[in-house]
């Protein structure tokens, strides 16, 4: 088997290159023949791809999930075409306390706001913002917040925002650990998406985030390019600038509202198959597991439990946990986890280590 | 060079067969050795990857653009990731006389929709399509075709229309070819697609038609996968169908329209990247040439004009040629295509053979 595996790979290899076969041919026959009789070739690597996941049940469930679904001979195979894995991103695959990152993003943008348009200046919730008293600022509520989100993220072409994201992100911290928000990705998660498109699995990030703001860094931050991130998204309109040149502008209009049931209905109008895997951490992603759930054959639905306060932050209200601004994971969402068989990764018992950075 | 390419690829085939590179390091140098030193290895392959394509500006123009832009050590290289090319669909890849297919299957599936809406039978434009009467029928406005349209293509779960759309392609025909309309495709722009993708290129429809309809069959037909395919798109509603199973319905709620500047707003919306090149056939893909050529280095931008009635149709108005209902081609798009250095793919001269079933 194996040697005819490695005669059938060297074969593309020799095609692509336009080796004339005559020559290689004698090679390609001495070596597959020395890999099948040689007994200490073919070893599995020795490194674990999951190698900061705790050995048990979520890091059983990714690897059974993975081997039932790839191999070719079992009942539960996928062929790689449909092998789509989805995952919200703040809370999942990165910090989102004390705030969601893009909302930081977007406080931080008011000042430029209300210069264009002094107007806003002695407006709320621009004059709470611009005042700089954290306290009030942490007081805003999710409405207010929208109003700020709406205001920031219009009025210029997407090329103007790709840039100033850009730049933020650059020079931004995080307020507690001091560091880039995206150096805050959990390894975990980075080693699973890794391991999954290294299985065949095509990785989206499925977020109630603006898909503008994330496509920015995914692909160097996840290795997911900006085709495989669906989000919240605004209208574009495309015009032409003061030299002609054709360009598209943000609009304050709402196309896609990616949190709940919206994240089915953009996974079906962005990728038009249903996910095989979904990833989340909040009652937003409820019905994205749902879906993905009620398919055919093999699906891997998982949620992360926010448990551990030192490496990173403890919140529920499940299982006692204390209660949080954003990214609640519901007593309800616990317990339709366990009648649905979803699994639940509690980051205290799962993860062997939170971050990259963390010795 | 080609030895280090060798290495680097050799290098990583034994990666992911775990063979110890110890054993077969001393058969790679070999043959990478012998490989730089072979004067008869690397030819190019000698069949031409544009068979159908008479030689002449618009096959030149598709040559050298891939060979510019996959050239990495020349000035027009364009890095894998950002190969992105996008493709109008009626007309420019099969068919779209004497009407645009998906037009068809709408027609077909009146007699279902009055069915379960007996008061749709004496209301227009419905009354007349149950008529029968073809020549009432193809004088029916763009107008009233969108209200079949609407009253067609809702109502039902995403997975229905599917199988049901499946069920017409199988049997209907086309009125003039007797043939079903899948096989309806341009040989050369099927030729087109698969030497794009062969060079690294993602290829994408980008249809004024409907994404769900189109999803369908781009695999099977093109080899262009759902989520590769952005069209027209309808709203679609989660929700739960009578034994509790999420399913998502198609409402008859217009999200995206995907024609003129719906095309460029559509492709930042999907793909989140400019596309390096483009291809269409009439004013409704002005806009997405326009923004594709708005890009820096090389691009490709390029109509396809339909100018021989005997294997298709000829239609303009453009040069002379006659006026059509669909798909028009105006003389002030052709005079921009020349001001703006589009190619325009003349079907008389620039392709030896239209369709696959020719002989």
């Amino acid at each position: 088997m194996a040697a005819a595996r490695i005669a059938r790979y060297t074969a593309r290899l020799l095609r692509n290159f336009g080796i004339c076969r005559r020559l290689f041919g004698g090679l390609l026959l001495l070596s597959a023949l020395l890999f099948s009789i040689d007994p200490v070739c073919g070893q599995a690597p020795t490194s674990d791809p999951l190698a900061s996941w705790n050995d048990g049940p979520a890091k059983k469930a990714i690897v059974e999930f993975v081997r039932a679904t790839t191999n070719q001979a079992g009942p539960k195979y996928v062929p790689p075409a449909e092998r789509i894995a989805t995952f919200d991103q703040d809370g999942t695959l990165w910090v989102e306390h004390p705030m969601y990152t893009q909302v930081m993003y977007c406080l931080d943008r008011v000042p430029a706001v209300v210069e264009k348009k002094p107007e806003l200046k002695n407006v709320e919730p621009f004059k709470t913002v611009l005042s700089g008293d954290r306290e009030a600022i942490a007081k805003l509520s999710l409405k207010d917040l929208e109003v700020v989100l709406f205001a920031t993220l219009s009025g210029m072409s997407v090329e103007e925002f790709r840039v100033d994201v850009r730049r933020w992100l650059a020079t931004a911290k995080h307020p507690r650990y001091k560091r880039p928000y995206t150096e805050l990705t959990y390894l975990p998660m980075q080693e699973l998406l890794r391991y999954l498109r290294g299985s065949g699995y095509k990785t989206y990030i499925v977020t109630g985030g603006g898909q503008d703001f994330v496509r920015v860094y995914a692909e160097q931050v996840y290795g997911i390019p900006p085709e495989q991130v669906v989000g919240s998204a605004g209208a574009t309109k495309y015009g032409y600038d003061k030299e002609g040149k054709p360009t598209l502008t943000k609009e304050p209009k709402l196309l896609l509202n990616d949190n709940d049931a919206g994240k089915p209905e953009g996974i079906h109008l962005m990728i038009g198959r249903r996910p095989r895997a979904a990833f989340g951490n909040t009652a937003g992603d409820r019905q994205m597991l749902e879906y993905t759930g009620a398919g055919d054959g093999a699906r891997l639905m998982m949620l992360v439990l926010h448990d551990d306060a030192k490496p990173e932050y403890a919140y529920g209200p499940a299982e006692g946990l204390p209660e949080a601004k954003v990214g609640a994971f519901s007593q309800a969402l616990y317990d339709e986890a366990k009648q649905r068989g979803w699994t639940v990764i509690r980051m205290k018992d799962d993860w062997g280590r939170v971050f990259a950075f963390e010795n």
